[in-house]
């Protein structure tokens, strides 16, 4: 059980008319928190707030948001700051202005898995396609059904992660996760914007990756050509990025550029 | 705001660590109840039981929830019933037995629209398109953000829905109800097995097609060819069935196919 604030004030309910509820009308995001401070911010509430845009949900002011998060006092800790359309009548339509309800609620802290992020772990290829709908491509929303469903496919704990692909065979992301691959010097992640949700990791690591001396690319991955890349990795803001060591019969050690961008993220994470 | 019960008990909120809150995982149904009777309820209560079957989840008991409904004491009212994953950790993933959240809530009574039944309404043609996704269409889930969109789509008052069409200008329902069109004696509704949701007003008039004399055809409606129908209709469970006046330039009055089937819902109702 999470310790949230709702709109600042300690609560363990929502009201049984909030829209995030009834519809999955709103958006969150999930964040680090390490001696108090929350990692990778400036991304996090950057993608918060395009996230809200694209729902035409009014956006919580960032400082608010950095102090609830002190507010909860969490030292080590998994953060979710979720904004809903807030309370209303039945129906999809809705009134202006909106008043949003905004939760950040703090999660126990999960330790990193050092030994995940050497070794890589073992993926699998999800039997659900992802749909395309461009008008929430990208976005973290409370609609996250196809997530549940494709999760649901496996319990082998030895299978860490599942890969989302569209209904053109192209790798999209993974359930909890994006998905990076590594081709000559070039650094390559799926194309968003017909399906999946741009994670804040992901986006800092296009940022760092000519740091790391290779050129960040976003394009189409067709799963075949993901089976030829000579890296492979996830990422998210919980667990880092994991080198990815096999999917199907393809196995990977994990390799210089994914090590590289291990360290680069540690680096910006320590700040 | 609606007076709830959650699992049994008389609540305003739920759990902020719900999964219907944190995903959308969950579905819903909503019916009208009259002098204290569901109605429609054997098709009501069969689609629910679909839509949980579609998310593995446990589908609640009939006799509770009309247990429920009838403890809610409304004699005319609109009534929703959700079922929700219930609490769990942060994640997609959930663990077996799945122990859901059940909400029956009661809404004020929305009176019938006798004017929209027999004269019909302007509707438009939205521009969001569905997204396909074979393992939720048809299911009346918590992830209603394509409605939401497209229901933000038009202000005016006058327009009293949104058509809403797949990617190969299929129509497929509208935000809120169902689509049924007649062309010589076939009444064609759009085929759900992509995307839309299977309404229980929906379900009912295909069981009563040939009683109006009528063959009920499930089948592709291009939106070329809706255009060319002799009657077009929306139906859902709180407004019955509405006639559609006119979608852009074409215009239409209430056919004798669409008035028949009014007549015999009413009758079904009046059961």
């Amino acid at each position: 059980m999470a310790f949230t604030l709702v709109d600042g004030r300690p609560s363990d309910g929502v009201s049984t008319s909030d829209r995030g509820l009834l519809y999955g009308d709103g958006v969150f995001r999930t964040l680090r928190i390490r001696a108090g401070r929350p990692l990778n911010w400036a991304i996090q509430y950057r993608l918060l707030c395009d996230d809200c845009a694209a729902l035409a949900l009014p956006p919580p002011a960032e400082a608010v948001l950095l102090g609830e998060i002190r507010q909860l006092g969490a030292a080590d800790a998994i953060a979710r700051i979720a904004v809903t359309r807030g309370g209303g009548q039945r129906g999809y339509g809705y009134a202006d202005p909106v008043v949003p309800t905004r939760l950040v609620a703090v999660y126990p802290d999960v330790p990193v898995d050092t030994e995940a992020q050497r070794e890589g772990v073992r993926v699998r290829r999800c039997a659900l396609t992802l749909s395309e709908q461009r008008r929430l491509a990208g976005v973290k929303s409370l609609n996250r059904l196809e997530n549940v469903l494709a999760r649901a496919e496996w319990r082998d704990p030895g299978i860490r992660e599942g890969l989302l692909l569209d209904g053109a065979d192209r790798v999209i992301e993974a359930t909890a996760s994006n998905l990076f691959a590594v081709f000559g010097g070039r650094l390559v992640t799926p194309d968003l914007s017909r399906c999946g949700v741009r994670g804040a990791q992901r986006e800092r690591i296009l940022s760092l990756a000519a740091v790391a001396g290779v050129q960040g690319v976003v394009a189409d991955l067709p799963f075949s050509k993901l089976m030829g890349a000579d890296e492979a990795f996830l990422c998210n803001s919980v667990i880092g990025i994991w080198p990815v060591a096999a999917c199907e019969t393809r196995q990977w050690r994990r390799g210089p550029v994914t090590h590289a961008l291990q360290r680069l993220i540690e680096q910006h994470d320590a700040g």
